[in-house]
This record gives C-alpha cells, structure tokens and sequence, in this order.
C-alpha cells in the first residue's frame, strides 16, 4: 500500500485518536495506531483510515487520500502522532508492507516529507480488539444495530452537555457513573445523578424507538469532544447490544464513526425525586447570582461547602461560615411565595447553574425538601439539588 | 487600621504572592499572607503591604492606598486569594483589629467590596519568620548588606534566562542545583551546569564588588517572574550573608522587594571544559535545525536520547534509531574545517538551543570532546554539551 495525504489535514484529524488511544495498556496493541488503506475506482483515489480504542471507546476517522494498494496495520501511536504534528512537508507519503532485511521479517511502515524520513515497526492486526462499529447499510440492515436515527449535532450535544456534571465519580452505585439516554416517541431525555442530585435535559423531537442506554460518563466526554470537532450536520446513532455507535462527517470528505461500550442497567425511578409543588419560587439572573455564591463559597466549611440562602421579598442573603471566617452577600432576585431559608452544598448548586445563561428560576419544595432549578421560560435543562440538613 | 485601594490593583498584584506562598507547609505560619498598613503625612495617603515567605523566597509587595492606622497581622492566604480576584466593587475596604465578642479575641480582618462583606479570621505576626529584606538607606547603610548595585531589569532577566535550563534536578553534587552569579570588574557572569552540560551568560557591564553567590534554581524562576512582571526600569541587588535581594518598582507607586537565601558553597572549577580549539564549525539557522533535531529524536532511544549527527560539506544529517524505528533528515549548513559524526543525548542539544534564535555556531573539538554553541557574532551566552560516547 502507498498513500500520499496532506500533512494539514492528517495533523488536524488525529488529535481525537491521540486523546482516546491509551499511552499504556494491559492489553499493549491498544496502545497502537490502527491505518488502513483502501483504493477506490479511478487511479490514486481512495481512503486512509485512522482507527484506535482504549477498550470503552473505540474510533475511527476516514479521510480521502490517493492511495494504491491495500494494507491494514498498526503503528506505535506516540512516535506517529508527535511526527506527524510536526513533519515539515506539505504532504505526507506513507509506504506500508516492505519488510526490512534485518528486521526478522518485521512489516516497516515508511513516512516521508520533505526532507525527513523514517521507518517506523509495523505489525499486524491479528489480535487487535474488534472494532464496535455497524456495518453500513440502512436501519438494521446488518440485523446488529436495529435502532437507529439521524439527529441533528448540535441538539444531540446540547443534551449531553447539559448533564454530564451531575454523574457520579464513586465505585458505590456503578449505574449512576453513567449518562442514560431515553429515545420515545416523546423525544429525547439524557439524565444524570450521583444520588444527592441530578439534572435531566428533553429534546422534543420524536424518536423512531423506545430504548434506554447508559452511556459511561467519560465515554461521553468523547462523545461531547467528537461532536464538537463536527460542529454542524448530523449525527448517525445506532444501538446495538452494548453498544451505542455514532457516525459524524468530518468536513470535507472525511467522516468519523465511534463505538461507545453501554454500561449493563438501567437507572432506578428517578421521577419520584423531582418535587412538583413549590411553596417558593425565586426568579434570579444566573451570572451575578452564580458570581456571588462563588464569592461567599470561598469561606464555607472545606467538609460539606455549605452556604446559607435566605430568600426574602426582592433578595436573598448568601452567607457562609467555615474555619477562615465568614462572608456574605445580598443579590437581587424576584420571590413569588413564602420567604424560605435554606442550604446548599455550594458545589451542587454551582455545577446546577453551570449549563445556564440568563434569567432562571429555584424553585423551592420546602427547606429539608428538594429544589429545581430550570432556565426562566423553559428550554429543556432541569436540575434537583438537596438542600442540606441544617 | 483601615484602607481603601482598588480592587484591580491588588488583584494585579498578588499574582507572584500567591505563587510564592505555600498552601501547605511544615510551618504553618508559612500559610498565610502578611498585611502591613503604613499611614503617611497627608489624611488618607500611605501603602498597603504585602508580604510572604516560602522559607527559600521572601516578597513583599509595597501598594499605594489610603491608610489610617497602622497594623499588621497575617491572614489565611488561599481565601484571601480567591476572594480578591472575584470580588464585585471597584474598590476593596479592610479594616483590622477589631475583635470578634464570641472568638476568644481572635482579631479579625473584614474585607467588604460592593454588596459583599466578609470577616475573616487574622492571626497577630508573633512567631512569623523575620524577612531578610536589607533595610533601606544606600549602599551597606544598614552594614548587612555591603554589596549593592543597580542593573537594567532587561539585562538582569538575559542573563538569567539565559542558563537556567542548565542547572541540575539531582540531589548528587547538590551545589549543581543553583546558579551560579559572578559579580566582577569584568562584568556579571551567570553559570549553571550539571556536571554532563554548562550554560553560562556574560553580561559586559563593570560591576563594583567582586563576589560569587549561587541561587537555588527553583529561586531564579521566582527571580524571572518578578524581573518579567517589573517589565523594564532599574532592579536594585543587594548581595548579604547568604542573602540575595532584589528591589523593583511596580508600576504605579508600587514596589517590591524580593530576598532569597543563598546555597552555600561555590561551583568547581568549570572553565577548564570550556573546549578553546575547534577542527570543525558548523554555522547553521537555530530554527530548523531545532525542527529537525526535534523530528529526528521522535525516534530516538528513550533511555539516552541519542541522536547522531554527521557534519559535511553544506550538510548535517540527522538521525536516531530506537524501538519504534529509526527516522532520518537533511539539514543546510555552512561546514569549515574537517567533517565530522559524533553522536548527542538530544534532549541536551535542544535545550542549549533554547534561547538562541536566528543563525548560531556549533563549535566541535572533536568526537568525544565537548562541544560548544553560541550565537553566530557573540553575545554573552555560550553552551557546552559533552557527546555521546559511541
């Protein structure tokens, strides 16, 4: 196999490969780059495929390149990714499959620009980890991946993006390290919760499907990363057994297609939780309010990061109190209802009004009971968080 | 005591404090940030003073504020930090040494800016470590500190910059962990090695003692971000009993003053590596052969970094061999004298390249002899790197 590439557009595209691949690995070959090549009718046109996965995560990105010859190997990723970022040339020529004499029969992959040259050990993908993508070939066409929808990226982004923060990070409870995804005829809800809070987002946008996923929360960080790298257009998504595939293009011909590992369950009822009566309800503009518990935050109790909100007719009073001393301050918000003084893990409440912008409001269930938080006028974005007890 | 100073101002300045000040320490007094209110003639004129210690560094920071009252107290640094930099008024208001009824006479500073106010617990200076600033009033006015003299805050940073890279991280030879300064009719020399390279920088500029003092090398970052941040203007050095101190002014009517402990001991003697005739030089443009030196070593072993280099006429070529392969380049550059191939740790070849730009000269005294790089028509700042044994 030969394959010629631009050396921009090889640099650009391996950087998502370079955050998924592991540097080290029980299992070494994961630690390798996958390339393969692939020629197509008309002389010098074709494909190189860039592939990796670090087991929970696999990925592949296609980009038009003039290729002769097949050829499917692994190179070690670290020597690659460092050269090509910094290769002086305008292209790049990869040659694959000549063995070097002394090498013992070892395949060489030779990569050339400019003046630079270097023959980096190949070896071959027999034991390589298969890949988790669906065949292509329409909705169910290859029977593994029966359900599947075009989605927009920016609105399948929006959902993820607003409530990775509310996943756990403990060994205690494994489901709730995930993201699920619920597809209905209702549309999309992605929801999250470590137990203490939890924040959902609905897309109203009809799926073709009823299914739940959960989606491992660092695999969506990848997801998140990949659909950011995309941008505009839309996203493939197919569930199959275990697996969640999604496929992106990439700007001009290239397109990039990713497995993502499901975690094994389901969420426990998570609807009972979110309160549905509210004594209070507190209309507040996020910026200044979010500035203001950041500030009084600072002398809460390094333990339980408590902070104090009193909400009283046109502000509230934020105050904490830990081993530095104490802080407070007022900032004007609107109350409808009862006067209520509750408090929060200013933590929790931070990363709720992490996803907002604007005007937003608390609702209030009562100060032992649980509050939502949701922008003012609707859009989607819920979020619980517990107060604490005083 | 009570002030009033702007809050950009001091969110400005505290940046080197808060690098300088340990969040933890084996003295916990370490901890926390001094404050020092000096009122002066005229109602509401005077400076705030900030000051701190890391055992190995002492600042102090000297700003203009409106005063009344004098004090100083310590207060906890990490809060203090995080809420000077957030907090909403255009000004910042302290007031110190009232005591709070319910703590047990605990003095307290409360700090208050806009709608925020906060009260946070001081402690008195008793048991703080004395500052080893010289006092003010000319050169040995105060008889600790004899040697003094006035440097261009540029000049001082060149020469410092210049071989920091070279000093050693190694507890082996421990004296190799600073650098070395060398004040003399000749002018002011600084040196650093490791015992396997050297860097050393000669500033043309008469000094008026003659003295050696070495500085820990992690104390001449904190040097460099003082001297960067002062920009330009005059540093005054002050050379005591195992003490260095440095005077900037900060803009403003600010001013600060550094003082660092010295290591004790001097180096050996170094100029007998200093290499002083030379069958070959290489004349070559710093960046691209860095590009390509940086390329090559991709490929180099991990253990020694080796990459070898053969000098020819009009040429160098550049190449490595390790476990991922081996990588080659061509590099122009203008050869007189005898061709050669020696061999070099690369790491050590970039780093003595680091602070040239434009067109140098590598001057080889042979294969295992050390070589020696320096900007190609002078400049104070040579290199010497040992080859590597074939």
């Amino acid at each position: 196999m030969h394959v010629i590439i631009p050396k921009n557009l090889l640099a650009e595209q391996i950087a998502l490969l370079e955050r998924v691949i592991p540097s080290r690995s029980s299992n070494p070959l994961l630690t390798y780059l996958g390339l393969s090549a692939a020629p197509q009718e008309g002389a010098g046109s074709g494909a190189l495929v860039l592939f990796g996965s670090n087991g929970e995560v696999d990925l592949e990105v296609r980009l038009p390149a003039q290729v002769s010859g097949e050829g499917r190997y692994l190179v070690p990723s670290q020597p690659f990714f460092s050269l090509v970022r910094s290769l002086p040339g305008e292209a790049v020529e990869l040659a694959l499959g000549g063995e070097s004499p002394g090498a013992q029969g070892t395949p060489q992959l030779s990569l050339s620009s400019g003046r630079f040259t270097t023959r980096l050990s190949a070896a071959p993908t027999e034991g390589y980890p298969d890949l988790l993508f669906p065949d292509p070939g329409g909705p169910g066409g290859d029977g593994v991946f029966p359900y599947r929808v075009l989605l927009p990226v920016e609105e399948l982004l929006k959902v993820l993006a607003h409530v990775r923060y509310a996943a756990s990070n403990e060994e205690y409870r494994a489901i709730f390290r995930g993201v699920q995804l619920e597809f209905s005829e209702r549309g999309l809800r992605a929801v999250a919760s470590d137990g203490y809070r939890l924040a959902l987002f609905d897309l109203e946008r009809p799926q073709p499907f009823v299914r739940k996923a959960v989606v491992p929360a660092r695999s969506v960080d990848e997801v998140v990363r990949v659909l950011r790298s995309a941008g505009t257009g839309e996203a493939g998504l197919a569930l199959g057994p275990g697996v969640l595939a999604l496929e992106v293009g990439q700007g001009g011909e290239g397109a990039l297609r990713m497995a993502v590992r499901l975690m094994e369950g389901e969420f426990p009822d998570y609807e009972r939780v979110i309160p549905r009566e509210f004594p209070s309800r507190v209309a507040l503009e996020v910026e200044p309010f979010r500035e203001a518990l950041r500030r009084v935050s600072v002398l809460a109790d390094r333990q339980n990061h408590r902070v104090d909100l009193l909400f009283g007719e046109g502000r509230a009073l934020l105050s904490a109190e830990g081993d530095y001393g104490r802080g407070q301050e007022e900032v004007p918000v609107g109350l409808e209802g009862t006067p209520m003084g509750l408090a929060y893990n200013a933590r929790y409440l931070l990363e709720a009004l992490g996803p907002l912008t604007g005007s937003a409001e608390l609702l209030l269930s009562g100060p032992k009971s649980p509050s939502l938080i949701r922008p003012l006028g609707g859009g989607g974005y819920q979020a619980v968080v517990v107060p604490l007890r005083v």
